[in-house]
């Protein structure tokens, strides 16, 4: 069992029942969710002890949310309290040819407007083993770029690992912005999580015959663009998941990771239907945190995703799957037979 | 922007929480549709204005029923007010192997029993360009029969387009009775709307080589039968959307269309699971007529089809799907990527 | 009209919404089933008078209980009431790649205390003209296991036709125990219903060339496992489903039987998506019980299969379908119209 | 226990959630029920068997309302299946200064557009004590009234007890109307249950000195009217609820009774809230014919106002109290502390 | 019939069901309300044309929202689209001893945000007789002050009666704030709805003998107050609600009025239990200004305390109540009985 | 802050929506709940560090218990994982005149079964100062008895605070059962909580004048009794509940208390309507426990009669109500006016 560390946003998540559209609900079902807060839950599944570091407003929405946290086993002693309001995110999930949809009501949130004097990180990462935080962090403002900066240079003090997933969100920020915040930042990062998209948008790599919004992905594409990075950046770990969308429901899902100068690519799940897919990816960093910690580097890869598979089947941002049925799942068994 | 008008029944629907059936429900989701009604809501969410005429009872069921219209845009000042109830169809949605069934409860209901003196359609036409109909109307009593033919006699008066969505109900009438009523309105129809059974037992129409009840369509067929269609009745503009039904969840999705003496074969959508497929077809109409109205012949068709497969999977009688979905489709985006 | 009578445990269900995990939950649909209950509903629903026998505890929770058996028509005048409790199963229904699972807390039910003094079957299967069990009823107690000898030596002193479903409840017994106490018990059986695994676990065969875990299964072997084992016991007849496990979501589905030496295989249905897979093996008891009844053994097993196919789209355990829709299928209607 | 008869509709109930309107709500909440139903309902749980005399339309809804009955324990065989449609009534549950309100769709039911020949009172009587009916049964169509009659000189002739609840409804029928039809039919009638406004609009009995309107009842005015109308139509038991309306959500609950000359007046109950008291007044039916049949005139009364009050605190048209809780409130029981 | 035009904020509304916590709940009930929309809404439900003025921002929260206004038949078209967001507002609906709560998260949004140039007052007061605004508007921002004063500006050219309600909130501005603000609008103002709080904070009057937070209410104080308003302000009519707060589900109701120098109290009303009694101030205001256009004085007084007391009973911001059953509790009918 | 340890049985909860019959129900509502965890959850909102000692069973069903404590703020470190099931609950709520109606099915569950192998009390009490049991615990089974004894004798000999609540339960044990194990646990406890009924049934006296079952509470028959128990043995604080029932909705609520030989009698509240009271003794002891550890004797006792009427009008079995409302209610608050 690790002490792992994450820092970053949840919001309060909105969304109408089964597939209903927005404009058609009278009720919202409600739950938390967030990329680093959905890796710390899923790491408190696996038996880590996971801190979630962020800042949430002290009113019952914020209590709410920490309870929900709470309940996942998530320890919230160095979240701040305060400020004006937890982000909204309202989701609409598709089906068939129907996307789904995110609507963002995130600005001026707690956290967003935190500054470093909430967080006191040599505190925060003692006897630590691990941080995590992603790209979406850096883009909330830039006092969260700083804290995020800060952040970095004390888990290193402190000898931590580090991971990062690049996640870019263009509704917070432009490339440009993302490449100047993000590039620096690199040097304190041992795992990169990111498909070519984000190495393109976040750190400025121009990929060539990857194209993430068609079907099928070419794999040696992934294999080069990763040498690269890893030559650039000293990444000791690449990886990325590989999304095919045949349609709001039904996706092919694998993962590629480059480790040690090995290039791994990992099986494939058909996954049909898919019952919720936000916190896909943070699934995949979770699963490949406890992997990487715990297990060779091929299965800490084929753990990673198999639990993110299991997330597709799962409502809400946190992925409810355990480590036997996330075995099952590696060990071959998609039968998809009763368990009594 | 146009100003449409559309005359019909809209009904109740009262239907079973997802694929329940009705003896197991104790409770009933509740809406509220009809052939004319959702075109009319369709072209409303498509930036028209649009007048539906019916007669809706006075009591907290029509009002809640006219509340819907209104929230969808659609104005109701042709509504007439009074008479016994409001028509109702209970749904259970099938899945699989099983289908959906329709169990009508809407005889005795104000519009069957409206009469002439309810509608002033001189009035009603006054600067409008459209006016749609489909075979229900004149199917629900005599009187609606002869309703119709004076809504035609004056929208033609007026100069409107007249377009006609053929719509064979068994429950409503024979098709012998069909045939006499409908066939005799045809010589007001520029746009005619339906399939190869619809023209068989509506207008009379004996087709060769096609087989609704099958998979596989031959769209040779159906250029076939538009072309003595369009020679006997005159009609500008023939349609008809295909559907495989390979089960109550899954179906493949096209339509062809007759105008100018071109004939079109639209893309074809392959669409799993289906949500709620009623008023798929009448989503088509709107599209259709939108179409007609703004596009190109080949656009308006593609438009329709891509707006009508939309419609399955959005639950309820109305499309909820916007222009720049529908675009967004038509332009061949089928992946269901999450829209942030 | 037959008079038949089934034996067993009725257990209150309780299943998250949708498809939700039971952490997930703060509230559970309920309703009731058990394995003989389920076939009672099913015969009592094809126009057969049906008596389920077994003891239901006496508070709110049995009350429901039975009401939910009145209400589909199921006789309850041999249910002895009394005991501790009403035995529970939690459900969790999967998608896709994560299985179904279901959670047991049936012990110390009323039923599984009863004892044989509960019953009188001499005055029970008084003019009636079938006997149900299945392997789960003597798994349940010692006394449960002599109840149901008990029964089976009564039934058949009264000339009834004896049917099982073996049934193999691995939570209940072990295979050694299943063995000792159901292999006397088949000299009492006429039909028999089970796979290969519970051939094997309940009854002590070594099949060779199936596995019930493939995608895929060996008819032919099915035959020699079936020509064995009405040699040994005596069977008229033996029947089993065919379940092909693609994934939680999608399944194939046929069935075999052996019947006066001739080898049937029905037609095969695709089921996707399933809705609710269990009661699946109890519809297909029931509709074969019908169509022996009623039908050509052929006609029998396609009766038997359409019906439990059926089933998978249905909510419960219970199967809310109808010989009409059953008929349907049959004739090789799978296309899913509405049917209005 | 007995065997007690009782004719008249059953209706579809559809009611918004909670206090909601019928113009806000997109769910309505399901059950069944009808005067003569609820009387039946309750005495089968008061240990009587029961049987419902009426026509139910021939699809799931019919099937859902009969499938209703039956887990009540209400004896469905002497209901016709077939017409077109089952009524329909809608409930707005009001609260406070809002009253509920019960919007009808009634008309052209099965049951309403039933003749003579669906039903054979000769057989339905046989071996029966008890019939019941009331004032809305001949109310609904002139071959109903004929029905009425009918099933009333068969009831006398197989020498069972008659009861009537005079029930008027003034959307159904004028005065005029209802005293030309049920003046005649008192002779058949042995108890008759009504308050002084029944009497009045359905009898032609002009009272003084009691407005129903009124917070106060005069319980003396009632013995006079009682006298007289036992002088005039030989009834040998007269009763009637007081329903003292202080709010939509606070009532005063009590009754009188004239019997053998004795006239009788009952606890009193201050009911608040009130959870729903439709069928309130059927409730009070059936506990009189349970407690004459069964207890002293004096016990009959308290019992049929107890179990009517608790009716009060129950949804649905169902009394779903137990003669237990019936007895522990007769017994002044009234503190509602939990029972475990 | 008149035109009325109602300035201010529109709220997505978010509450737990029922009773319930927002920290126990997953999911919430979804309406949408505001001061001034709420009066709108039920003007509209009167019958005038009502036209809401606001800013409401371009995406689908904005679409349900204005969905909501339509469907209750208010004018849209004066709606400014753009911004950032729709202020929310949870709502935790007390009982008994636990009041209720309210939650903003109402800042930044974007009527907050809009300036001058989002509307043009000279186009919306055209052929308006009624402007009405509350002291809610002005505290949104600076910018919504100077909106509010130009409104009233135009409203005043274009010859309109302007109503106020003061609404003082806390949470918004403080007084001295208010009071800047709002004394220098008063001059445009004709009829002034208020309680003694609103008129100290907002107004800088300081009552004597006037505690709002008391049982009792004392009226001759009230009078006084309005006395010394009328004279400084010039108001033609002053107004206010007086409620007795026994707990959170029962208050005493009633309201005083001073108009051409006669001072008017109102009827009593005794809510209890009160089902939402938000919004009950904007249903008395609406009252009051569908009183003054078409009543007498002390009609006007008794129509608008009755509306807003009926408000109680109704879920959601906006009232639900007719005419006629507004005109009913006037008459004194406050029994709660059925209404058929 | 302290630290406080409670023993004791945590069940599921199951109850029907609003004031619905078991038997009407087709889905539950869970929570999770049990005399000695509800009132840790307490402890723990009024921010003190609370441990819960139990043994819950290693299923899904069990996990969602902890993860309710833990969202409570509970710490579940010392409860035994393992055994055969969770207990269950069924509470049906009642209104009015209908009594609310707990069953139980509770048997054999995993704290019933438990041994004192299961917990280390010697490292549990570590660092605590607090113990709270009641007399449920030793109830359920002779073995969770001696885990009673044992807990106590540890709780002493590390110098902690023990309190207990008598809370008979006449399901568990007879009273004389009650008495031979409870008495000679007396001498470790410090304080009281329990009403005359409980000290009658539990430790066998017989109190004068006191009648639980009345309206009135005679308060100085409580004064009497209470230093007759002390006397005997040596509590150093004892108090009770007063609850009079007026309906199953309508309680009134107040406490006595003795310590250092004064008596003490708190507020009266008129809880009405009350929405959920199981659990309120639970929160008196919770809150007479804070109260005893930071305030005066009176204000301990004010603390703890304010913060269980404010449970009363929460559902579930844990008192949401945090320090500020219990302490604005204590103040006199009871107005219930909307906080904003």
């Amino acid at each position: 069992m690790s002490n792992i560390v994450t820092l970053g946003e949840i919001m309060l998540r909105l969304s109408p029942r089964d597939n209903l559209r927005v404009v058609q609900s009278n009720e919202f079902d409600v739950c938390y969710g967030g990329g680093e807060a959905n890796v710390a839950v899923s790491l408190s599944a696996f038996g880590h002890k996971t801190y979630f570091v962020s800042k949430v407003v002290k009113n019952e929405i914020g209590e709410a949310c920490l309870r929900s946290l709470l309940a996942h086993g998530v320890n919230i002693d160095y979240i701040a309290r305060g400020g004006n309001r937890l982000g909204i995110y309202y989701l609409e999930t598709g089906t068939s040819l129907r996307p789904s949809k995110v609507i963002y009501d995130r600005a001026n949130s707690s956290i967003a407007e935190s500054t470093i004097n909430d967080f006191d990180f040599s505190t925060i990462f003692k006897d630590k083993n691990w941080f995590h935080f992603s790209g979406i962090t850096p883009a909330l403002s830039d006092s969260c770029a700083k804290i995020t900066e800060l952040a970095l240079i004390e888990a290193k003090k402190a000898g931590l690992i580090v991971s990062v997933d690049l996640n870019y969100r263009k509704k917070l920020w432009t490339s440009e912005k993302a490449i100047s915040v993000m590039r620096p930042l690199m040097k304190y990062v041992d795992v990169c999580i990111g498909n070519e998209e984000d190495a393109d948008l976040v750190l400025g790599f121009k990929a060539h015959g990857v194209d993430v919004n068609k079907g099928t992905l070419d794999k040696n594409a992934y294999h080069e663009i990763f040498k690269e990075m890893k030559k650039e950046f000293g990444f000791k770990v690449i990886a990325s998941t590989l999304r095919e969308s045949f349609s709001a429901t039904h996706n092919g899902w694998s993962a590629v990771m480059l480790s040690d100068d090995k290039f791994y690519v990992s099986n494939h799940y058909d996954i049909n239907p898919i019952y919720d897919r936000v916190g896909g990816g943070d699934s995949f960093s979770a699963g490949l945190i406890h992997g990487l910690l715990t297990l060779s580097d091929k299965d800490a890869l084929e753990f990673a995703v198999a639990a993110s598979a299991l997330k597709h089947t799962i409502l809400g941002d946190f992925n409810e799957a355990s480590i036997e049925e996330i075995n099952s799942l590696v060990k071959g068994n998609t039968s998809g037979r009763v368990v009594r």
